[in-house]
């Protein structure tokens, strides 16, 4: 078997995506990975098409310098939207999107009803539906927007009556009669997953999140194409930020799970 | 009296600043007014000092090329931490800020207590606290972060369970004894009036709404320096954005109060 060390590039537009680098981390320690969070620009979910995909490419072009063998879109707004744009221009990188994982872990369970919780661009671009029914037109979609659940992660008010509260104004409406699954299609959601279990207790309705699904789907990807990592311990890490706020460390904390031990700030604009 | 029917430059991180201008339609009619919100990059509250000065720059220089007589920072984190900057770049052009018209307001009052409500970079800055003090040091000011007031007001819950529960998460130090003046140091935050006066229902606190303040502080400045446009009915008005997603037009009616006629999308980065 043949290896490629090169390392793995990851973007999101913000902090969210570290839940995925956490999965990825757990499933292939050998990987080195670098992330790019555009936190200048975060977020992306209120942005118009034109600008996600103008953003996408400049996060894509900044991994494809720095040599890395495939890339992985963990933003759910950009991987609805720009992935199309992203092949066009990245001819020569594998490009992986969590939306593909996402779409594919529910079509796995093969359910009948899925209800996909995502940021305003991801649920208007309607790119969940579309490939879902892609494959099989028989499962009901519902669509459904939680634009408070972002700021609400980024509180760290998870476990608190504003998160349960949010939990109602979006989800009553699945309260009575719940999809098979529930399809956190942002990389932020993951952190709500007690809140939205406890809403939907007692019934069948399972929580596929996105993050860990494309984790996993990145690492059949890379198995798949014979592009592993020697085995050789733990990989590198290295973050990249274009913006570093006050609050940024305490976010990233939240995400990955545990202290960032360095990251570097950088520019898009001029690259 | 000599006139100056140079039109009138706003910006705002957002769409937001709409109420300063709503408020300065009603104060003067005749004068011609430029809007700029940054949608790409809104919220300007959570990135770091040195970009939000650098954006604020860049907001600044498209309004000077327009050729306005003024400049109304209706940022309030722009006016916390970029206004020595701004200075410094539009020598020859006056700029006020919505911070100096809240601070002005605050203490007409000759209020002995001030709580100061507002996004993370606003609070962290201390620059409402610095502004007051710099004048009555003994005015006891109390600022308080409240991240979740700006999402909710754009999801318009501002009549809803949530939004009373996040008054109450972040405004329930001051319950008991509720300080003179309530300091809104956010231009979202006017549309929360309502559920904030229902929770200080029976207390002596005032609501100052720093958007109205800057409106009325722009409105004397202007007849001060003699730069008033000659009264000749109802001003122009043009409004740019750098981005326009799928809700701008339902934000902007709910700042403005009515909807927008007309508007212009812009890029920064190239100008």
């Amino acid at each position: 078997m043949k290896n490629d060390n090169r390392p793995i590039g990851i973007f999101d537009s913000g902090l969210g995506g570290l839940t995925v680098v956490a999965s990825l981390k757990n499933l292939m320690p050998s990987e080195d990975i670098i992330y790019l969070g555009d936190t200048a620009r975060v977020p992306y979910g209120d942005k118009s098409p034109e600008n996600i995909c103008r953003f996408a490419v400049q996060d894509a072009a900044f991994l494809a310098r720095k040599g890395v063998k495939m890339i992985i879109v963990a933003c759910n707004t950009v991987s609805s939207i720009a992935m199309d744009k992203l092949g066009e221009k990245f001819k020569d990188i594998h490009i992986v999107g969590v939306l593909e994982a996402g779409v594919r872990a529910c079509l796995a369970e093969k359910a009948s009803s899925i209800a996909v919780i995502g940021t305003n661009a991801t649920v208007k671009s309607d790119a969940y539906r579309r490939n879902i029914h892609a494959v099989n037109p028989a499962v009901k979609v519902t669509s459904i927007l939680c634009p408070l659940f972002v700021p609400i992660v980024e509180e760290g008010l998870v476990q608190h009556p504003i998160s349960d509260a949010a939990v109602e104004l979006y989800l009553s409406p699945l309260k009575k009669n719940p999809p098979e699954i529930l399809l956190l299609a942002c990389t932020h959601y993951p952190l709500l997953q007690e809140a939205l279990r406890k809403y939907f207790e007692g019934s069948r309705l399972k929580i596929v999140d996105s993050a860990t699904a494309c984790a996993k789907f990145a690492e059949e990807f890379i198995r798949e194409k014979g592009i592993s990592a020697s085995e050789h311990g733990n990989g590198s890490e290295r973050y990249f930020v274009t913006d570093m706020p006050a609050s940024f460390l305490r976010q990233a904390k939240r995400f990955l799970g545990r202290e960032l031990d360095s990251f570097e700030k950088v520019s898009l604009d001029t690259n």
